[in-house]
């Protein structure tokens, strides 16, 4: 069976909802980062990174969201969470994704994560001050260029639509006013609706049993 | 025909051995960013992102790296340049390339492009401090983990190949001793005797006709 390695308010809920959304036989695990989870020694043997998502397969590890998400895609086909047999809509698909992990996930891990970049307090403070900028010029291009409506890629939902719904999460802790948005801040609206979203997110935000 | 815009020494090297190794039919583009022809409103009207590579299909246009050599791949599959019809094998080549996308390349972005996530000047000094160190934690953990050999996944050669091959070229300038990685040291020596690269690169250092 699927087993997910999430922590809560990360950006594995997208692939936790599309997970829900092919209607996926799966389990969930769940890391707590305020006690680095991700950094102990039985998780860095599943993935080095120490980081999630990590999704176990039974061939094994597979981790970074936009492939994650076409994985479900692609293997819960009648679901039709991407356009599979078409190279050049597939590859829109694949574009919003990578944009969302390498641009707009990138911009905001600068406030929370930038140690990841610089040691120096200054020059952390200064990283977080430019945040609801870089965040904000990221959001925007979306809704102005990438964003077809009603989901991201027109008609036919798919796997950016859960990935932009979690990013988009962020967007208030940033800095970013939602309201700038507003077809970005409509489709939040619908997708927290939907019945595998509530799913997900019930589980994530379920007490932990211990 | 497929259109490439590219400029010289960024990851748009890695689509363009792609459609080398794929024996596609097309034409570049190329774009001086010493005089930021990647902002000057003809190249806007193409990619709004202000960035290169950018592929001119006969669809539209694409943008992100991953997504482009997953095209050029689904494009010419007797290339056989990832494995399409394996969803797990095919998530682990997008696995391996969103690694380098969202974190390798961002961390070599913060020596020349750290005005990205910050304006003040000794901010800037201090993302460019700390550029080994990421970059080099990068390429150590694609040694240990991730790369198969002899190419990247193994004994196909795949689209991983010219990726790895592009942001393992800008090591040294990041001050990355690259003997400290025997097998991606090899791996780039090996890359650059293929014939497909010879030609990417022929045509990269080409002096501009005008």
């Amino acid at each position: 069976m699927l087993k997910l390695f999430y922590a809560a308010h990360t950006c594995a809920l997208a692939s936790h909802i599309a997970l829900e959304e092919a209607g996926a036989d799966y389990e969930t695990v769940r890391l707590d980062f305020r006690t680095d989870d991700q950094r102990k020694p039985e998780y860095l043997a599943i993935n080095p990174k120490g980081r999630v998502p990590a999704l176990v397969t039974d061939r094994g590890v597979l981790t970074e969201t936009p492939a994650i998400l076409v994985f479900i895609a692609q293997s819960f086909p009648a679901a039709k969470l991407a356009p599979l047999d078409d190279p050049f809509a597939f590859a829109q698909v694949q574009a919003f994704n990578s944009y969302l992990c390498s641009t707009v996930h990138v911009a905001h891990a600068h406030g929370p994560r930038g140690t990841r970049w610089a040691d120096d307090p200054a020059a952390l403070e200064e990283l977080k001050r430019k945040v609801p900028q870089t965040v904000g010029e990221c959001f925007a291009l979306i809704e102005r260029e990438m964003f077809q409506g009603p989901w991201v890629m027109g008609d036919a939902y798919s796997i950016c639509d859960p990935y932009l719904f979690t990013l988009a999460s962020w967007m208030k802790g940033d800095g970013v006013d939602p309201a700038r948005f507003p077809a970005i801040q409509d489709h939040s609206r619908r997708m927290a609706e939907r019945p595998a979203v509530k799913r997900a997110l019930a589980e994530e935000q379920r007490p932990t049993a211990s």
